[in-house]
C-alpha cells in the first residue's frame, strides 16, 4: 500500500488529522492496534476549548456536537466551603463546551467511514521504519500475513504508550516529567449533575471535581493516595467522600445512584521534545501529558494537530517545507503554555502531602488573591478556554 | 512617663506611625535600643508602593521625597538575553517611587524632630510587660538608670529579632516560614545606574537585578550561593558576573566604579500570626518578613501602620475598639497576599539549585506566557505598584 499520510493510533488526534486531510484531498491511512470498540469503550475527558470545537466544525464533524454538547460560560472555584465564579465568558468573550472525547471519537469515525477513508484496526506489530530517510514506511500484522504501508510522513497519534515515540533513538529526544503524589478517583454515573457547571473543589481532605458528560450523566472525581484501589471504594463510600468535601449546599443537592465506570489515574506532566525527527511528527499524547487538571490533553491534541495539518497541506498543495519545518516549534510553544497551566491549577487546587504550612498558606493566598483580582481571574480564564493558536 | 502609644522601634514602621499618631494629637514615645546614626547608616531597600508614597504624603514628610525621589513607571524582566517590559502605568494607571527606605527614615526623624515627639534612642535592655492586661508598660534602662513608660498601648515595630515578637507566649503565635536556597551579594556604588529603571534578570548563572538609590547612585545584586563570604567578592569580579547576567545591551552600557557597601543577605519568608496581643501590635517586620524581589518589606510595614493608625485613631477619638479589633485580620490578609506575591517574583526570577529540567522549563514557560499575555502582565504590575489597602 502507499498512502501521502499514515497515522498511527485511531484516537481522537488520529482521526482529527485524517479527517482534516481527507477533506483537503490528502489521502492518509489510520493503523490502529485496537479495535474501533475498544477505543470507544476508552473513558476520557471532555471539555473542549472554542479553538478545538473551531477546529471540530472545520472538520465538518461539529452538527452532533452543537446539538448535543454543553456551552459553559463558566465553572466554580471552591474553597472554605464557598463557590467563587469563574466567569469565563465576561472575562474572556469565550466559552467551552462539554462534549465528551468519546463523542468527539465517535462523531470523527462516523465521518470517517462517510468519506470512504481507510483505518486498519486490531493491526498486530506496528513497526515504523525510516522516518529519517525519504522512504518512511509502517508495517503490521493482520490475520497472520505481514503488511507494509508505504507513505511520504508518519503522523505518530498513538498516545504515550505508542510505538511512535519509542521508535525515536533515546540521543534524538530529550523529555521532561513530573509524578504527581496522588491520584485522581473517578467515577461515570447516570444522575444529573450536581450543578450544571464544574466545580473544582480545593478542601482540606483534597481536591474533588464534579463534571459531566450531559445533563444526566456525571464524572465525578476525588483526590486519592497513589496506592489506594477502586476495590476499596464502594458507591457510597465514594459519594460520602465527594460530598464532604464540596460545598454545603452542593453536597446538599448531590444526587447518588449507581456507578457504571470506576478508575484511579495517576497524574503526570510529561513533554517529549522535539515532535518531529526527520518525516516523523508526534502528536498529541505521544508528545505530551498533562494531569487532568483544566482538561488540557486533548484540546492540546487538537492544537498540534492544527499546526500539522496546516504544515502538511503547505507541503502538499505549494511544495513548501516552512510549515511542517516550524511544526515542533510552534507545537511545543503552545504545549508548554498549556503544561504549565495544568501544573499551575493542579498545585492550586490539590493537597499536597509535603507542602507544609508555609506553602499550605501560600495556597490559600493565591486561592484568595485570584478570586478578588480581575486580572489573575481573566489570565486563569484565558488559559481555561484556550490561548490562541 | 505616661504616654498612649509606646512605640519599640525607630525604624520607618515606628516613625510612621509616630508621625501619624502625633499629626492626629495622640501622644507617642519612641523608644529604641540603638543611635540615631547606626538607623540611618543601615543600607535598605528603595521601590515605594504608590499607597506608601500616599501615606508619608498624608504623615506630612513627603516634601524631599517628591523633589528627590524617582518616580518610575515601569521595569524591565530580563531574560533569555532581552528585555521585556512591565508597564506599570499603562497596566494599571499606577507607578512607584524609587526612593532610599534611609530618606524615609530620615525625613520622618527630622519630622519628629520639628514636632518635638520623643524619641528616646540607645535604650538598654527593652522590656515590655503586661499587653495582656489594661496596663501595659515598657521599661529600658539608660545611664543606669531603669526607665518605665507606662501606656495604652505597644506597638512592636522593632523587626525581626526584637523583643516585641519574642515577648509573646510561644502556645499564643503560629509562625510559618520559608528559607530560600540562596542569598542576594548587594553592592552600592556612586556610578549611574545600567538603565534608568530597575531590570529583573533571571540568568542560566542565576538572579541580578540592576537598581538604584538615585541617577548617581547604583544599587546592584546578584544571586549567590548562601554560604559565599563579602570577601570572595572584589568590585572587579561583581561587576564581571554581574555583567555576564545582564542582557547584551545593558552590559555594554555598565558603568564600573568602587563600591562602598558590599553585603550578603539570606532570604526568607516569614509570617508571625495573629498580629495583636491584648494591647500589644506587631507591625511589620516584627511580625513578617519577605524577600526582597519586588521590594514589598517596607511596603508592608506602611499598610500595618495605616490600619493600626486608623484603628487607634479610632479607638481615642471614637473610644470605638473596632478598628483595632479588626488589625490583625486586615493586616495580616494584605500581608499574605504580598508574601505570596515576593515568594511567587523569587521563585520567578531566581535559579534554584533542585529545579530539575521540568521545573527549569515551566519557570521558563510562566516567563513566556507573562510577558505574552495582559492579564497576565496586569496581574504582576498590580501586585507591584501595591494592591489596594
Amino acid at each position: 500500500m502507499r498512502t501521502k499520510v499514515a497515522i498511527i493510533g485511531s484516537g481522537p488526534s488520529g482521526l482529527l488529522l485524517g479527517q482534516l486531510l481527507t477533506r483537503a484531498g490528502i489521502d492518509n491511512i489510520i493503523v490502529d492496534r485496537v479495535s474501533r470498540d475498544y477505543i470507544l469503550g476508552r473513558v476520557r475527558a471532555g471539555v473542549l476549548e472554542w479553538g478545538t470545537v473551531g477546529l471540530l466544525e472545520q472538520a465538518g464533524v461539529a452538527a452532533r456536537m452543537f446539538a448535543e454538547g454543553l456551552p459553559h460560560d463558566g465553572y466554580s472555584l471552591a474553597f472554605d466551603g464557598r463557590d467563587h465564579r469563574i466567569d469565563l465568558f465576561a472575562l474572556t468573550g469565550k466559552r467551552v463546551m462539554v462534549y465528551g472525547q468519546t463523542e468527539v471519537t465517535r462523531d470523527l469515525m462516523d465521518a470517517r467511514e462517510v468519506a470512504g477513508a481507510p483505518t486498519i484496526y486490531e493491526a498486530n506489530h506496528v513497526q515504523i521504519f525510516d522516518f529519517d530517510g525519504g522512504n518512511p514506511y509502517v508495517t503490521y500484522e493482520k490475520d497472520g500475513v505481514t503488511h507494509r504501508i508505504d507513505c511520504d510522513f508518519i503522523a505518530g497519534c498513538d498516545g504515550f504508550h505508542g510505538v511512535s515515540r519509542k521508535s525515536v533513538p533515546e540521543k534524538s529526544i530529550k523529555t521532561f516529567e513530573k509524578v504527581y503524589p496522588f491520584g485522581w478517583l473517578g467515577i461515570l454515573a447516570d444522575i444529573p449533575p450536581v450543578s450544571h457547571e464544574l466545580i473544582y473543589a480545593n478542601h482540606p481532605r483534597g481536591f474533588a471535581l464534579s463534571s459531566m458528560r450531559s445533563e444526566t450523566r456525571s464524572r465525578y472525581y476525588i483526590q486519592c493516595e497513589l496506592d489506594d484501589k477502586v476495590e476499596n471504594w464502594s458507591d457510597e463510600r465514594f459519594f460520602d467522600e465527594f460530598r464532604r468535601r464540596l460545598p454545603a449546599h452542593h453536597a446538599e443537592a448531590l444526587v447518588v445512584g449507581p456507578s457504571f465506570e470506576k478508575s484511579i489515574a495517576p497524574l503526570r506532566s510529561f513533554v517529549a521534545e522535539p515532535m518531529r525527527f526527520g518525516r516523523l511528527f508526534l502528536v498529541g499524547d505521544s508528545a505530551h501529558i498533562v494531569p487532568p487538571t483544566g482538561a488540557k490533553g486533548l484540546n492540546l491534541a487538537a492544537s498540534d494537530v492544527y499546526y500539522l495539518f496546516n504544515g502538511l497541506q503547505e507541503y502538499f498543495a505549494e511544495k513548501s517545507e516552512a510549515g511542517i519545518d516550524v511544526y515542533s516549534e510552534r507545537a511545543l510553544s503552545r504545549v508548554w503554555k498549556s503544561v504549565r497551566f495544568s501544573w499551575s491549577m493542579t498545585t492550586l487546587m490539590h493537597r499536597f502531602p509535603d507542602t507544609g504550612d508555609f506553602g499550605q498558606k501560600i495556597q490559600e493566598s493565591e486561592l484568595d488573591y485570584l478570586i478578588h483580582s480581575k486580572a489573575a481571574s481573566t489570565a486563569m480564564a484565558e488559559n481555561y478556554v484556550g490561548l490562541p493558536y
